[in-house]
């Protein structure tokens, strides 16, 4: 997929490709390599393997930069070789959650985009839209705002109900413009009903980072019950750690191959995504 | 300054050995190196020459991690060698802006506190509590949390009024529990009056790290206004480009320390930091 093709485009074309909303998380973790890989090399073999062996399956993949940068600059530097390995028809998304003032960001934006190669990165809308716009219109980039997470602590500034609204549906409302322009899409706990709703309202055709769906507690079927049409179209479901680390013994390959098939089949099916990429009928 | 030490009174003691409140930022920009010096090994060499310069003027250094990620694994290492080379008893501040779920945050931690060796970092509350909790209990951690920043977008999220109050006024009551126990602090713009009464009122002794002097329009002298005695005392003000990139010729070294110079001095009226690190009498 060229890189002049929007990133709206680029995710549809590879969902429809791959037949699913699913978006592997690529979040090595030292201390949960298999039998027989050790170190920063092994993390690096283990991020090639899966990388290889679930390329038909998803229909993204989601590097998170902490895991990289907790071994700073040799961890960036496998950052980087497993950007460049990923075939280029599938978006890499870069999961950074940025957010700072914005000639700042546009340094985000040269490290994701351009030095990475992302389509996509994952940003943090605290600051407000000034302070993301190099990461919203950049002409190589695509934002996915955070908006209602599903972590414990959440609710506690996301909930708080400003002007007869949440503040998550503010996030919505102020980021609107690039929502409404295939500029930025959301992050939505795949629990979160209430703010799937609210997006369906206010932003009905942006596309949705989902996390959560196993290690949270969420499954493809309430998952499924909370999305619009359009959403289920749009939305893009994310699994790191069960994947990546379902295997510990020299199987693991075939481990994660199958953890993968298994999540591919229940969002095939629970979102009714139509492998033509036709959507589910109802547009 | 052993690690052993907490932030709070690694900070004190450096603005009473420092005199000031100055912190210096480290954002280097390739496109504003001086004469005589291009590339990398340029931004190396300004890095360097400006920490050597000015380690006598500076309670901390504030390197923003953006500037450096954009050059990806290149940039990271020369990050090492920045933090590496800053005298220890000088805190070195991580401006990452770091915001994520628990596990992921626990990651970020070992990037900055570990590998870095940074004393403290900055972070973003939209996520809550939980998942900054690895920032802000890591024992030889710190974390400077955003609460009203001075961008011209800042207003649209952070001054919604919920319950009576802005947002930026539930962060302070949110983080309270570690703003009280010297494990958070604040960020609060030069010019955001309103926030730092807030603060005076929810967490009167805690670190405030307040960018915005200069570069973004405030003074010294209304900073100085706006702060409680206590603040004061805690304040610590940063400026970046205003100091690093003060000279293009050949005599950059000069007009570098000279702006660092001419900054330390007006904090030092201005807040009227009593350099036996005695306060300003009101205590």
């Amino acid at each position: 997929m060229s890189r002049a093709t929007p990133f709206p485009q680029a995710l549809a074309a590879a969902k429809a490709r791959s037949g699913s909303a699913l978006c592997i998380g690529l979040d090595p973790d030292p201390e949960l390599l298999p039998e027989g890989l050790t170190g920063l090399s092994g993390m690096r073999t283990l991020l090639r393997q899966a990388v290889e062996s679930t390329a038909d399956l998803a229909c993204a993949y989601k590097p998170n930069l902490a895991f990289f940068e907790r071994f700073g600059s040799e961890g960036w530097q496998i950052l980087e070789e497993l950007c460049a390995l990923i075939p280029p028809e599938i978006p890499v998304i870069a999961d950074a959650k940025r957010g700072d003032i914005g000639s700042t960001t546009t340094a985000y934006a040269d490290a994701l985009y351009v030095r990475l190669g992302a389509a996509a990165c994952t940003a943090n809308p605290f600051l407000g839209t000034d302070a993301l716009a190099p990461l919203l219109e950049h002409p190589d980039g695509f934002a996915f705002i955070l908006c209602r997470t599903s972590n414990p602590g959440a609710a506690a500034l996301q909930d708080l109900v400003a002007d007869g609204r949440p503040l998550y549906a503010h996030v919505m409302q102020l980021f609107q413009p690039w929502l409404a322009t295939g500029k930025a899409g959301l992050v939505i706990g795949a629990q979160e009903a209430a703010a799937f709703h609210s997006a369906a309202d206010l932003a009905p055709t942006c596309p949705i980072l989902v996390p959560g769906i196993g290690a949270q507690g969420g499954t493809t079927q309430t998952l499924a019950a909370a999305l619009s049409p359009s959403q289920r179209e749009m939305v893009v479901v994310s699994a790191s750690r069960s994947i990546l680390h379902a295997g510990r013994t020299r199987n693991y390959v075939v481990a994660l191959r199958q953890a993968a098939e298994t999540l591919h089949a229940a969002l095939r099916n629970d979102l009714r995504l139509d492998p033509e990429g036709n959507g589910d009928g109802s547009h």
